[in-house]
């Protein structure tokens, strides 16, 4: 995610040394306020984009959002340009996670500007939101990102093996219930009865297709109640790898094997049996 | 929430002194009564501001409605100006979050009476209800409840991380249904497309849209299971939160043998039984 | 629930000696028989009364229910007098939940047969499935309903806190919805936007009443994140609680002051510092 | 599930080895593509029995579907046929839980050709799905599946109490429901009261049935209300026991200072550094 959180400024340029300071760091006055500005810039971009797709404001301040559509992807250009030039290796920047996003947000307005046809881009350039990560590897929460992401990885084993099960069961269910209902009540082909189990096993129950037969009814209860037992999985899965890293978060280090995440209350490596300090 | 606990009545006059036990404390027995009496006040005033609202109860009942009105607000009114004699500190009082609800749930039936027009201040006056928590701070649920909201805030960064997250999933696949589902279906702009994205994440459906499409129909799909394992992180967040809330209300350590994890009531040590300080 | 199962048969007559150990134990093969045809016999009344409300199948098979409807008020009358006759205190026994419950699952049809208007009590004859309980307090599963509803009654006030703040939100959510939208959306009246607001914050989601402006529809999106955030609080709380339960679990017992619930690897009474056995 | 897995060939036959090491084993280069292209083969096959239900492709694509219908079955047939011969007690195979799986993806597309009719036999047809989990017993998610559901086994006496709690709940509720709202807002019997009572309990909510009485929308937030609340209690459980699984993983105990607890992957005590067994 931060491939480049050690890299230096390219060169001993006071300038240079500053806007790196700016830009990448945020320990200063003038670092801590550029990066509330992109924040609050990305946000405003973002807005501008979602808002445009109301035909009323569209109708009303088109001329207003064609000109922050310039403005932004003026300004995130310049800001693209300034981190290229002024990051030691500009290879890793560009290559970076978030080099590639920084790209792909300005890209289609750019494109969008001299071709005309920025609508059908709106996927790519609501990527722009995508950004808004760039300020959380600056702040304390990452760590709590990285702790949340961990859990989700350690458990990931379990959860594939979960979402393969639930593939399974309502492709089967699908099946079942396409033989059962007339396809009066929705259920014409086995895709969209794959996509009604879907709809009722995760509880989300839209309603537009649902059984009018005794039996589908009968039926779709089961499937209800099986979907209100089985969301204590993945539940399960999470809160119990939880548990764990909180047990892990100590992380002592052996100072003998270097093996870490110890227990709390450990006094010897449990690798290595050297005493813990 | 009850930064005025620790007051003392302004003054030593018998009545006073009596007075506040009657209304700040509920040791006495008028001190319970009152409790229980304000208690069913705020609960009938609210109820009267909810049932007026039905048209049908309205033109039967108006009059009881309105006597209602006057009859609590009165009594709301004395109770406050009683708060402001009594306690030693007004000021603190008046500035205090029960204070500020006690003085917002009479403003608009005062300023009502005087000028008609009660009705636009309805969600002020529906304030009356948060003067129920007023009742809590009493009782021996206030522990437990501070033990939930200890939780809350120890969780709360994790909480913001997840809620950012959620917040840029929703925008995103906004984005995409409103580009690939037509406007028939309902899907008209991307904020109305955001809406449906946390409608259906949040498993609520309510079904007044829905993809039509295949493709559509396969990307909600694709949400409906990503909001069934999602629903996993808060729950593993503010789950893991607790239990370990439990863990530190077991920290007495024994003096003798230092095993950590008595019960919260534990006299000996369970391990070696040597007492405990 | 289960306050006569030290009961004694009435008498050492042998026939009621031998109906005592049929009726009310299941260690012999003819008691297990009885339960296991007690259990069929309630399924298949209720079954019955359930239905019975089917026009079709009423029409077509009203005799058949109406008979059926005889047999299992005789057959469950003959087992109340005899339950009565056999055990030792009858009183005891008419009083106990059980007692009511077997009652009131024979007076509806009883009077039914004799005034007609049994209709007008199918309420109180689907009683008739709370017998279903009888049937579990002979098995193994008391043992783990009765550490589930533990589990519950221990963490009982952190439940009402909770019920308490979603009553109170969905109150002033109601209020504000009422405020918003416009009637044709549904919200004609406050408990109507209430019973809205429970519908969204439960992730239930009807869609018979939906927000259709902007504002609305923005606010039921916060509705629904925040529902989704707070199912996270009773779960966390069950999950906690039955954490607990499990490390109680063991309840050895301090053969010096009988103080029970020990953590599994305890060696000395927490309470009274003697060494356990 | 696999209770073939320590068969040997039924032959020192060179070929008969080498298609056991290939069709049984997945450890050499060719037996692990003979499972990925077994995976592939079963997906496409599930794929394209689902897509020929959709009217659309069927008419442009009914004789591809037959033809892969023809080429799938024969492939699987052969399959099917080289694991009898190839394996040393066929028996076991057949009457395996993947032998009956394997037979049954067969036989309803072979009946199908010769006498015509496939139609009414696509649920066992999409049983092939079922031939899915053969994948997995090869790879490193046994162990994860095997913990989940060693989860589920033992807590399955309590997800009994449970499931029978709530349909005993959903019944009354139903019966109440049935009584209190007229047959216009769609309870017109109790089975369909019941119907509705668990999609709301279950917090699905399609809203084809919806209470439009006040009294009816009342007992109906109370169901929804309970349904947020007990949804915590299969949560509870599961969490719970996964918890407990965690801790059984962690069961070594130290032989010179009797600390339990340890990790999997422990060699040495964290409390007092001596050496595990």
């Amino acid at each position: 995610m931060a491939p480049y959180h050690n890299e230096k400024p390219n060169t001993s340029a006071k300038w240079k040394v500053k806007a790196f300071q700016i830009i990448f760091e945020a320990d200063t006055f003038w670092g801590k306020f550029f990066d509330v500005g992109l924040l609050l810039a990305i946000v405003l971009s973002v807005l501008a984009v979602v808002l445009e797709t109301v035909s009323s404001l569209k109708t009303k301040y088109g001329d207003l959002f064609l000109t922050l559509e310039y403005i932004f992807t003026g300004l995130f250009l310049i800001e693209y340009i300034l981190r290229i030039v002024i990051v030691a290796k500009p290879r890793n920047y560009i290559k970076s996670f978030f080099g590639i996003v920084d790209l792909l947000s300005i890209l289609p307005s750019l494109i969008g500007i001299f071709f005309l046809g920025a609508q059908s881009m709106m996927i790519i350039r609501s990527l722009r939101l995508l950004r808004i990560f760039r300020i959380f590897k600056l702040t304390q929460y990452l760590g709590e990102a990285s702790q949340l992401s961990r859990a989700m990885i350690a458990s990931k084993n379990k959860i594939i093996i979960f979402m393969a099960t639930v593939f399974i069961l309502v492709s089967i269910l699908g099946a079942v219930m396409y033989l059962v209902e007339p396809p009066e009540s929705g259920f014409t082909n086995i895709p969209k009865s794959i996509y009604w189990a879907i709809v009722t096993l995760t509880t989300v129950g839209y309603g537009d297709i649902a059984p009018i037969t005794p039996l589908g009814q009968s039926i779709a209860s089961l499937v209800m109640i099986l979907g209100y037992g089985i969301i204590a999985v993945p539940t399960g899965i999470v809160t119990s790898e939880m548990n764990q890293q909180r047990l892990m978060k100590m992380s002592k280090s052996c100072p003998n094997c270097a093996t870490s995440q110890h227990m709390e209350n450990a006094q010897y490596c449990y690798s290595c049996g050297s005493k813990l300090k």
